[in-house]
């Protein structure tokens, strides 16, 4: 049986009070205490959960049988600690990036008071990841491959956020500045590492299933399917039902460099090109309609369901022909696979 | 004979090329390759680089001996990490703080087309520490205490810099809110673990002498050495000779939670109290005059005088009392003593 979301925020406050006693044994003055807790929860709760889950669903599927109370905390644990990596950059992207809300709330560093704060914030956030695998971690045999694996992930994703703001800065169009090989290095470093390699190998780290083909196999599959899981979530930005996705799309008048724009690029002729360069990442309703109708003649609709099948029959092919006698197993990556195919939200 | 910034300065080259070649693996963009390096030299190179030098004197003193050429890259290294550390914490606390120039330059969030970018360069350079590890460390018998040092003191720094913005925001100003336990707090854990405690230790973990009780009297004297620096800091930049210290002092009018505040706090009658409370902090050439004026009447440069004369009689006694046969060796401590004992700038 799949864990619950409940289930697993239920584990949070063991590690919030975990985190604040290693605080304490420094004497930190309550203010800062209270701050730094506070932080924890408005932060890194309050999302789907989807990587923290897969975590304990992963060491499930590579056991082949349910977890005892010890095994869940433990998965539990390493599963949070992918929700602090996400929370470490969704404060600070949210900076850099202007935004607005996050999960439906203020963004952290919009509360009153908070300010620029939030960068320490975030930095709090991360560190709080390397506290609770010592704390819990230690005595493990892959400690210190646990330990490696989040900071090469943090890099990897702190590469792809460098790219992409560099790539598609909001205040200054450039079409000339975008490409799809830039598009794939952007989703995969900043998106495909951290969400569906991350899990993965934490949960084989953790079962004792991590040999170094192992991994390779498991990347070869999950970093595919993270690009096509951001390749969606570009597609439905624009031609998803707003009321179904739950949000309005922004791609468009934010000058994302998303896959739309770059097959857009690849197709368009001359005129077409002359309509994208003057009304992409316009802050202007306008602007993005026409550019909503140049990908409509673009049929871009069509080109993504292509896309869609091409993608996913590869990948399905790579996950049959994972042996299992090494101990992997096709589940872990069907399961991920079926959880997001033809998504639409 | 001790080091010089020139040869330690000569390793850097090098543990850039490392690095972009870490990143190279992956195919970064050239443009994001170039501005990670860019970020690098613009923030990690141009101080004075006591902390990354003390580790390479520390080592030779431990050592007792000058250091192969290979030990001399190994310890620079590792001093080029506490930079780069030091790196880390100042580009965010320049944006945190609204700094405006950094070593005579402008601050780099400032420099034209980086703006809040800046905080993703920071966590870059604080991945690079763990990348410079895993490549030349690895196979080091200390290697994962050196991997938890770096992340136990980053997180160290990070409590000192929360209650240092709590207790001191710039534009809020309440002396109920400063006291000399939260004054030590903060110096402590946002300078002196990383600038007196993290170059000796790692040293030490580097040359094998790093038993438990090795560290704890190394922590032992120079916590309490960093919280002196960190006074005399304080001293310095309301008492010193601007054209000697090499700036003007703006403690006053930027709200600091300074060791001179929090002494004259204990000091004052009710009516100085509300000077202090009408003109501390505040924008303007006439207020922080007049507190000056204060702390000229409170006398506070005969109190920090006593104050430094029995906080280095306590320190040159626990030095005399450390025990050499360990392998630790009081010259270690004196020498940082030397360089920081009546300082002028």
């Amino acid at each position: 049986m799949p864990t619950t979301l409940k289930e697993f925020e239920g584990v949070f406050p063991k590690l919030v009070a975990d985190l604040k006693q290693h605080a304490e044994q420094y004497n930190l003055p309550t203010q800062a205490l209270k701050w730094f807790e506070e932080s924890l929860y408005y932060n890194a709760v309050g999302g789907k959960c989807n990587r923290g889950l897969s975590v304990i669903d992963t060491t499930q599927l590579l056991l082949g049988r349910d977890l005892t109370q010890d095994e869940y905390f433990h998965a539990a644990a390493l599963g949070w600690m992918i929700e602090l990596l996400q929370a470490f950059f969704l404060v600070s992207d949210d900076i850099m990036d202007s935004s607005k809300t996050r999960r439906g709330q203020p963004c952290w560093y919009l509360k009153p008071g908070v300010g620029m704060i939030a960068i320490n914030d975030a930095f709090m956030l991360e560190s709080s990841i390397f506290i609770l695998l010592k704390k819990y971690f230690r005595s493990h045999p892959a400690y210190i491959d646990l330990v490696e694996l989040f900071q090469e992930v943090a890099f990897q994703t702190e590469l792809g956020q460098t790219c992409d703001l560099l790539t598609a800065p909001e205040d200054n169009v450039d079409l000339d500045n975008f490409s799809l090989e830039k598009y794939s290095f952007i989703v995969i470093y900043k998106t495909a590492y951290y969400s569906f390699y991350l899990p993965v190998a934490l949960a084989m780290h953790y079962t004792g299933k991590a040999s170094p083909e192992n991994l390779k196999q498991a990347e070869n599959i999950l970093i595919p399917m993270g690009e096509y899981f951001q390749v969606q979530d570009d597609y439905l930005d624009n031609f998803a039902d707003p009321e179904t996705l739950g949000k309005i799309g922004t791609d468009i008048q934010d000058n994302k460099c998303s896959w739309l724009v770059n097959q857009a690029l690849k197709k368009v002729t001359p005129e077409q090109r002359k309509v994208l360069e003057e009304n992409y990442g316009q802050k202007n309703k306008e602007c993005e309609t026409r550019v909503k109708k140049l990908f409509d003649e673009l049929e871009l609709e069509k080109v993504y369901q292509e896309y869609e099948e091409a993608r996913v029959a590869e990948i399905r092919q790579k996950i049959a022909a994972v042996d299992e006698s090494s101990g992997m197993k096709q589940e872990v990556f069907a399961e991920f696979l079926r959880k997001i195919y033809k998504r639409s939200k």
